[in-house]
C-alpha cells in the first residue's frame, strides 16, 4: 500500500512550487510587487523568523525613542505576504516624531507602559488622540499624519504592524529640513517663519 | 431574419445589468470599496460628465490659489472606477503648499503657465523638484509630501488625475495647525517652537 | 489675515468627506469589501482603540490556551484598513490547535515566554517548526496549516496582526469533527479510522 | 471532558461570523466590490451550487450558437468570490462573434467538439488563433476582442470561466449596430460604411 | 490612401508593446506578481493553449482518483492573468481527499459522472454538502478546507477553475503525515491518537 | 545637539530605501506587476517628469488625428504608479476612432476646443455620448468601446490619463482590418460583409 500511497502522491503533485511564499533575493532588483523569490530550496525556517525585534532600541538621543523596522529589508521572509512590523521604544520623554506611511496602514499594541498616540484625518483635519495602557491597541489609517509619545514615568514599549512589507516612514522633520530643499521653498510651502525652518535645517542636516 | 437576431439578442443578454460603472448614490452610506451605485435606469450621460473643472478657481486669497476637485463627492461617475481629477489655479506668486494625498499617486499636467513642483521621497528623504512647462506631466508617487508653485509672472493652471475617486488632500498646515491639537503635542511632535505653532494656529483658526 | 486664511480652507476644503477610514455599522448587511461605514461625525478616538486584548484569555481549558480576536466584529476601526490583531495566551502546556486563516497572512510577536510554532507549505509539504523566544516575529503565509504551543514551563503570550479586518479562522478539529458531516465522508476524505473519528466527534459535539 | 471542550469552542470562537463568502443580495444596490451579503443563517449549501449550465443552450438562430451564463445575477454565490463560469453551445456552423469581457480574462474548456478560437492583442493586433480539440483549454486575456467558431461537424460544446463575478459581455456587433448610436458616428469611429452600417442597424434593431 | 493610413497606424502605435499578457519564463526567479514575462515576440498562439487536460488521470491508486494541473507551471499562459484550471478523474468510489487551496476560490463544474461535493466554513464550521450531477457548478470560497467524491458507479469528470494562475493545493493528509512534522506535534495540536498519527506516517512516507 | 539628532536619523533610517517609486528598467523583462526598478541611486527628479505631450501630434492624416502616449515605454517613472497619462490631437473633422482600453479606465480633461466622446456599456448596449467643451471632463469606464471626436470648426486638444500605466490601446479597425486574421474569420465574427471587410483590409494593410 505504501507504493500506491506514494504514486497517489506523484498524482497529486507534480512538479512544480505552489506560490506559498516567496522570501526576497534582496541584492537583485525589486519589482512593484516587491522583491524575486529565491529557491524555495535554499529557504529554511530561519527566513520566516526574525529575532531583531527582541532587542531593545537605543533610546540615549534627542527624541529618547528608537524605531526598530522589521520590514522586507530585515526580514526578507515577508516579501509578497502583505504584512510586516517594527517595535518603538520610548524611554520616559521620549516621541516618535509626526509621520506618515505612505504604503500601509498601522495597528499599534502597546507592550509596556503608557503611550498618548494620535493621527489626524484628510480633508477634514480632524485630530484623534488617545492615551493608550498596556494591552490596548490603536489602528492609523494608511498615509495619514500621527505620532506616539511616552505618557508615563516609564519605559514604554509598543509593537506596530503594517499591512505591507514596505510601509516605507517618512517623519516630517526630516521630510521637510534634512535635505537639501532649499529655505524659501520650504518657507513657501510650510508657512513656516524663516528663522524656525533655517533653526531646524541646522540641527537636522539640511542645506539649502 | 430581424426576429431571428432578435432572438439571438434575448439568447446572449439575459436579464443582468453589467458591472461596468456604478454612479454614487451620494446620500447612503459609503462601504471601503465606495458609494453604493445608482440603478443604470436612472444613469445619463451627464453622470459620466463634470463641468466643474471648466470654470477657474477664485485665487484672491492669501496663497493666491484655489484647488477644484473632481473626486467622487463631485462627481458620482467616478465611483468604484479608480480615478478622479481636480484643477489648480495658481496666480503669480501662488502655492498649494505642501501635502499629501494619503489614497492616490497624482499625475500633473500643466494647461498653462510655469510651475515648480516637488515630493520628498520617504526615507531617503531625498527632494525631487523641478520647473516645468507648458504641456509637461510630472508623477507625484502615493502618500509622499509634495507641492506646487506657481514659477512665472502669470497665471498658471494644471489638471491632475488620481488613481483613485477619493484620493483624500491632507495639507500639512491644517492638519498641523487647524484643529484642536494642543501646541504642546504639536511642538513636542515636530520640533517647531512655540511661538511658530500659536503664531500659525492664530491665523488658521486652530485652538489648543 | 485670518478672515483671508478661512476662505483658503473655504477653497481648499469643499464639502466633503475623504474616505480615510470607514468604521464598521455591524448591524446592517456586509459587502464584499466589509461592512457600512458610519458617518464620520459620529466617530469618535475610541472607534480607533480596542482595549480588549489587554485582557487575559481564559485558559483553564482543555487545551490550556486561549485566542482573544481583535477583529473586525469586535474592532469595528478596522474595516476597510485591511489589518487586525489578536492575542494569544498560552499556558503551560497550552497549544493552539493546527488552523489557517483562509483570508489573511499572519505576523507572531511573542510578547512573554517561548512558543514552539510552525506552518506546512502546499504542494511540498515542508513543516517550517521553530522555537520563539521573548521577541522573535514570525510570519505564517495565508491560507497555510499552522499551529502555536507553549515550549516553556511558564505561561506565554504572543500579540499576532493579519493583513485583513476578516482573516477568518478554521481550527482544523472543529471543522472536522464539530458539526454534522457524517463520519463515513470524514474517514473517506481523511483515512482516519472509524473510531478516532466518532471519539473526536463525540469529544467536540458533531454528530453525524 | 465534553463540557470542558465546548468551553474551548466559546473561547475560540466569539460571536461573529466570518467573512468566508458574501452570497448576494440582488434585488438591493450594489457597491463597487458586489451586491450586499444575505445573513449567512439564511444561507445554504442550494446558493453554492448552480444547476443551469447543465442544461443545453437553444441553438436555432442566426448564430447557431447560444452562450449560458452563470454570473453573479445568475449564481448570487460567486459573489465576492472572483469567478464565475459560463456554458457555450455551438451548433454545427455555430459561432460567438467577435466580443469583449471588459472587467475579467477567460479560461475555456472544449467539453465535446472542435472549436476555433482566436483573441487579438491590443497595440500589436497580434491575431493568436487556434483549433481546440476535446479537452483543451485556451485563455484570453482580459479586456482584449476574441471569438469562438464550431469547427467541427456536429455541436460543440464549451466551459468558460472568469476571474470576476461580473465579467461583462460586449458583443461588438450589438455595441455598434444594436442601439441608437448614430449612423454617422458610427462610420466616421469605424471607417464602415454607410450601407454596411444600416444595413446592420436594420437587422440589429439598431436606430439612428 | 494606403500611405496615409500607414502613418495613422505610426501616430497610433509608437514603439510599445502592451501588457496584455505575460507568458512566463519559468526558468527564472518568480515574483510575488509572477513569473517574468517571456518576450512577445517569442509568444505563439500555442502558449495561450493547454492540451493536458484532455489527457485522463491514471486512477489505478488508493484514491480512485487523479489531479491534473494547468497551473502556471504547466500553461505558462495564464501567467499574470489570475485563472488556472486542473481537470479531476474520480473512478467509482473515488475521492479527492480533504484540502484546501491557500491563494484561490474554485469553481466546480461537473462533467461527467455524479460528484458529492462540500466545504466547511471557518469560525462557524458549518458544512455545506451536496451531490452534483452532470452539468452543475459549485463554487468553494478560498482557502477552505474541501472534499470531491465520486456518487455513481460511473467514472466522473470535473473541471475546476481557479482565480489565480497559482492556487496551491494543500492535500491535509500530505500536510500531516507526509512530512518530517514530529508526531508529537502531530497529535498534540490535531488531537488525534499517537497510534492513528503513526499508521498513516507509515502509510505516506512521514518520518518523525 | 547636531551629533545627537544625527544618531537619531541613524536610529530612524536604518540602511534600506522604502518603495516609494519602482522607475522601469525598460531593457529588462516585465512581470505581471510592471517593469523591475531601476536602483534609486540613479533616479533624477527628471525620471517624474515627461516633456513629451508638450509637443503638439502631426494630424495631417486620415483621421486628422494623432495619440500621444505617456505610458510606461515612454515614462519610466510611472512605473508601479498605478498612473499613465496621453495626449489627443484633433484637428477639424478629426477622429479618435473606436477603441478599448483593456487594462484602465479613462479620465478626458478638453483643453481647448470642442469634443464629442461616448462609450457603449456591455451587456445593456446603451451609448452614452455627449459633446464636450474646453474644461469638462469624462470618465470611460474600463475595457468599453469609446471614441472622440472634433466637434468644432478648430483644433481641440484633450488630455487623457488612465489608471494603469500600462493601459492598452486596441483601435477596432487595427485589430480587426490590420492584421493577418482571414476575412473569411472576421466576416464570420461580425457580419460584416465580405466586400467591406476586403476594402478595410486593403486600406489598413491587412492580409488574409
Amino acid at each position: 500500500m505504501l507504493h500506491i500511497l506514494f504514486l497517489v502522491a506523484l498524482l497529486f503533485f507534480p512538479s512544480f512550487e505552489a506560490a506559498d511564499f516567496c522570501v526576497a533575493k534582496l541584492k537583485g532588483a525589486g519589482s512593484p510587487s516587491g522583491y524575486a523569490c529565491r529557491s524555495p530550496a535554499n529557504v529554511t525556517v530561519d527566513d520566516f523568523v526574525f529575532t531583531g525585534l527582541g532587542i531593545a532600541g537605543n533610546t540615549t538621543n534627542i527624541i529618547s525613542a528608537a524605531v526598530t523596522p522589521a520590514f522586507v529589508q530585515q526580514f526578507p521572509g515577508v516579501n509578497g505576504l502583505g504584512l510586516s512590523s517594527a517595535r518603538l521604544d520610548l524611554a520616559p520623554g521620549g516621541v516618535v516624531p509626526m509621520h506618515t506611511h505612505p504604503a500601509a496602514s498601522e495597528i499599534l499594541f502597546v507592550a509596556s507602559g503608557k503611550i498618548t498616540a494620535g493621527f489626524i484625518s484628510s480633508s477634514a483635519n480632524t485630530a484623534y488622540v488617545k492615551t493608550l495602557n498596556k494591552g490596548d491597541v490603536m489602528i492609523f489609517p494608511q498615509g495619514l499624519l500621527h505620532f506616539q509619545i511616552n505618557a508615563g514615568g516609564t519605559p514604554a514599549l509598543a509593537i506596530v504592524s503594517f499591512n505591507s512589507p514596505e510601509p516605507g516612514l517618512q517623519i516630517l522633520d526630516f521630510a521637510l529640513f534634512g535635505n537639501n530643499l532649499p529655505s524659501q521653498l520650504v518657507e513657501k510651502t510650510t508657512f513656516l517663519d524663516d528663522a524656525q525652518v533655517k533653526k531646524l535645517k541646522g540641527v537636522l542636516g539640511g542645506t539649502g
